[in-house]
């Protein structure tokens, strides 16, 4: 039985997705409970409100003992805003709590790893509860909750802490403080809607910044934008190439993506039974 | 009189990109010379050349003492896979030259101003020499290579010392063996068909990892696309923001930019007569 919380740290969510959600937990997973917070629904500019009403939702649920876990509604842009502040704020209740989402998630994922706080899991969000695909991920997560590791990503063993990232997030956190020590650790990349010249600008910048890592895996690089020439390197060529330049092991494909078959990626060396 | 040498550690120029700036220089600069190497006009998928060919040209150039001066020829993508290759190779030849380009030119001017070599210098590129609005950025350079500082960034006053990058690019270069010491620098960026919310997060990513610079000044942030919602901030605004929460002091605009009314600047301290 989890008690899972929602709130939306980047992007709103309509009450649709919410509803849908919430009718998906009703039906197939009556042991868990789940609580949207109003914020989730809240507008300004880009963003699911000010960014002090998205850092004071997601500091009420994290430290509120009445919940087990804190599930990230959508991903977007926006919660690297708010992320540090976050941390600071985050109590004992919070410490004992497990954290799902990904993408823009990431950054709030990575400074919790950081910090040692509660259970940073890569995983899909309620968002996607409303399309038959998309329904299939959030039941992933669903399962996870309730003890059933079929959703894992499939290379976890348990032999080395993983992390899983989007690409440009975890460019954008290296050398911040909210950069957790990635030594040891098997480090998954997804991206989306990213031109390939993109997504090798931004290994550069990986290769050339990560600390030695256990090795590299590649998630679906998806959506990628038609360009005036063909790069000329594939998405695996282009990850293969600078983990060659940096001496990063290569290991191969991973699960994780913009998809419907995003896997789940509890960070460190987390099994299945951290959760609900 | 400079003896000007180009080449294309990035992206290609045609034959009629080189006629155009060989025809201003003949007709308007009869005191400088410009050479072209035969790689600007090479193609391998995204680049002008593989890697090697864009290498070699390029230290071939810089290492060649019958030249005063490298200009880049387009920015694009791909000085990165190149840059660290060729400031390990360059000679003393290399060390008494002027370097001139910007956008994706800022790893190379990046890597040669850490290592202190020859003069890099932000400015417009023989790209641009081809349309008429183009021709007057090709010349402000021309002119500066004569000795006329008229089109050098208006706030230079040579009491700090100056860079200028694209955004994106400076990003990139952070915490990376190419990354110049940029402490007590006035810093300007400028960005070029990015989302808002892309141009946050990356002073995101800037305002964590700067080391502390004299101040920044924001360039033109130009061809934003249109986004399925407002951002809520503009560029300013968003700069403006994240030099607050780091405690950089925003020195206003530059005229930098994407723009036909792109300025020249000096990497450094340095003033019109160092040119030419």
């Amino acid at each position: 039985m989890t008690r899972i919380a929602v709130c939306a740290p980047a992007t709103p969510i309509t009450r649709d997705h919410a509803d849908a959600a919430e009718r998906l937990v009703e039906s197939e997973f009556p042991e868990h409970s789940i609580h949207f917070h109003e914020q989730c629904f809240k507008s300004s500019g880009h963003f699911a409100g000010t960014d002090l009403e998205r850092l004071e939702a997601l500091v009420e649920l994290a430290n509120d003992p009445q919940y087990d876990a804190v599930w990230f509604a959508k991903g977007g842009y926006g919660s690297n805003r708010i992320a540090e502040a976050a941390i600071a704020r985050m109590n004992a209740a919070a410490r004992a709590k497990t954290y799902v989402g990904f993408s823009d998630m990431g950054y709030l994922l990575a400074a919790l790893y950081r910090n040692g706080i509660g259970q940073p899991v890569h995983g899909s969000m309620p968002v996607s509860a409303r399309s038959e695909r998309g329904r299939e991920a959030v039941r992933r997560v669903l399962r996870w909750f309730s003890g059933d590791g079929s959703g894992l990503e499939p290379s976890l063993d348990g032999s080395k802490p993983a992390v899983a990232f989007n690409l440009i997030t975890l460019a954008m956190l290296t050398n911040t403080p909210m950069m957790p020590d990635l030594t040891g650790h098997v480090v998954m990349v997804e991206e989306v809607s990213e031109h390939l010249y993109s997504v090798d600008r931004l290994f550069f910048h990986l290769a050339n910044t990560l600390p030695r890592v256990a090795g590299l895996r590649l998630g679906a690089v998806s959506d990628v934008p038609e360009n005036y020439v063909e790069f000329g390197q594939e998405a695996e060529e282009i990850a293969k190439f600078w983990c060659d330049r940096a001496g990063i092991l290569y290991l191969g494909r991973a699960e994780i993506g913009h998809t419907a078959s995003n896997r789940i990626v509890p960070f460190g060396l987390a099994s299945p039974s951290t959760a609900g």
